[in-house]
């Protein structure tokens, strides 16, 4: 854990300073912090004169809708010849893959992300694992760019600090992460419709699958392990989408006693699997054995198999990991 | 809203630095700020050399029961000549009634506090309602007695000001509230244990409660109302208590477009009903049409009579409401 750079942020705010046309790459399924901090940079940039877009593999989910995403676009020729192309929240091909061509096309290719990463990514990178979200370093950035936050620029910022951390819940917040939070709020979000937006505006799709994905929880380990699938089915009967059982590992991961949660989302014939640890369990070396990744406290990854049988393997990795 | 004082918190701090036998008070059926400012306010003064206890009417909360509250006692002859009584988090000898007499005892009485008072209470005090909550006031209390924060002072400031902004979430969150909760982190706080307590330490019940009740729950007046029954049925089945259905309301509430959520649970022969409204609503006014009451976002009342009627009847009452 840790920083991994061959640049510092005023090396990557002086790559973007000589940039006139500039495209922001975040990973597939944007969350608010991919969102909040590709979309803060992106208006920092049109800010300062630059052509500027936040190129998306897909449409902003709708539980994201009442962001502002003007500037994002799902044209891959949004910019023909980009000086700069920097991939914000992500460091890796396989997480945009589908416009990774795009990515290299850029003249100088940058990184700034706090995912986990040994090795670097893009010509010059600045990845923090410490920070709490990637809007974080974009605030940094911004600083480093020496650039005003607007109040747009804020809403973007702390909507990515917000969702990352939990509301300042999970152990990735930081006195730092405070600071700039303390930052945002001088400058003066909306608060409030951001609360509300973020937090009590539960799409009734989500709510759904939720106490129907609860009801069908297995409790393994004895008690250290909480598991349970969303099929295409149960989508299906709630008229949801995948984006709507985000939020059932939180609520499987909450019981007490619980360390390790793991929900298995049905998605075409793959399986994806999201994990989450309480306490002292590091999820992401689970995730690492399927080829995932991720935080120790939440991590990820995509099994191709049944049902039946990729249950069958997490329940078994978590029984393991809790042994 | 604002600041009611007849006294600086260095006026306070002054007060505090000459007493050596203190007692604080806190209101009845004391939540996480008021053990939080108390114990942090107890434990900063028992630093500076003085006796000092927080005189509580009745044991802390079994929610609470992770916090320190060594310095808490229920024993009202704990000091038998206060130099100083204050109150911490109330401002009202109604909110501490049966300890009240004690309070008068004190040579010098003070308060701070964070809740609404025109008036004032004791001989000094210090009430700023625009403080999202007391630990904010204590902190800075303890700077104005230029006293060091310590870990455990700082985890219990830390416990006040998470429990009364819903980690940063409700609206009376500010810069400051940020500014402080830096300061604690930097300090060094158990910020993972405090929030597991707090937040991820859930019955398993009141999870399978919550995810059977939301299930049954009817969307009406065109989804501006949701509507659910948690039956004896269902509380027997998860081998669950009426306690463990309380939070089944504001699910329903979160949900978007909702703006009045109503939940019916069965109790022996009677039907308790909470209501919660949104943004507009009075559900306040909808509860007293059932010889019930509250306030105008959260209120209840009880119906004798069968499932089905008080149903039909709660149902036909929130669609009158919202038309």
């Amino acid at each position: 854990m840790g920083i991994t750079k061959n640049a510092s942020l005023k090396d990557i705010a002086r790559k973007l300073m000589w940039a006139s046309d500039i495209i922001i790459f975040v990973h597939q399924n944007p969350d608010g912090d991919a969102l909040g901090s590709s979309t803060a940079l992106a208006k920092t940039l049109r800010g300062m004169g630059k052509t500027a877009y936040v190129l998306l593999e897909e449409e902003v989910p709708g539980y994201l809708s009442f962001m502002d995403t003007d500037c994002c676009t799902l044209d891959r020729n949004c910019i023909a010849d980009p000086d700069v192309c920097i991939c914000v929240d992500c460091c890796e091909y396989s997480r945009f893959a589908s416009i990774a061509d795009i990515y290299d096309k850029g003249k100088t290719k940058l990184c700034v992300d706090h995912h986990l990463n040994d090795t670097g990514f893009g010509d010059f990178y600045y990845i923090d694992s410490t920070a709490a979200a990637a809007a974080e370093l974009i605030y940094k950035l911004i600083v480093a760019l020496d650039e005003d936050i607007t109040r747009d620029i804020a809403n973007a910022l702390y909507i990515g600090i917000s969702t990352d951390t939990g509301s300042f819940k999970y152990s990735n917040t930081t006195a730092d992460t405070h600071e700039i939070a303390m930052n945002l709020l001088r400058v003066g979000i909306d608060h409030n419709d951001i609360i509300v937006n973020l937090y009590q505006n539960k799409k009734i799709t989500e709510v759904e699958v939720q106490s129907m994905a609860v009801n069908e929880k297995k409790m393994i380990a004895g008690g250290k392990g909480a598991i349970t699938m969303v099929t295409a089915e149960m989508l299906e009967s709630c008229n949801a989408d995948l984006g709507d059982a985000e939020s059932v590992i939180d609520v499987l991961r909450d019981i007490s006693g619980v360390e390790i949660a793991a929900v298995l989302k049905e998605r075409g014939d793959k399986i994806k699997v999201s994990f989450r640890a309480k306490s002292y369990a590091n999820v992401a070396e689970i995730a690492q054995k399927f080829g995932g990744g991720g935080h120790v406290k939440a991590a990820g990854c995509t099994l191709e198999c049944g049902k039946d049988e990729a249950l069958a393997k997490i329940e078994a990795s978590i029984c393991e990991a809790l042994k």
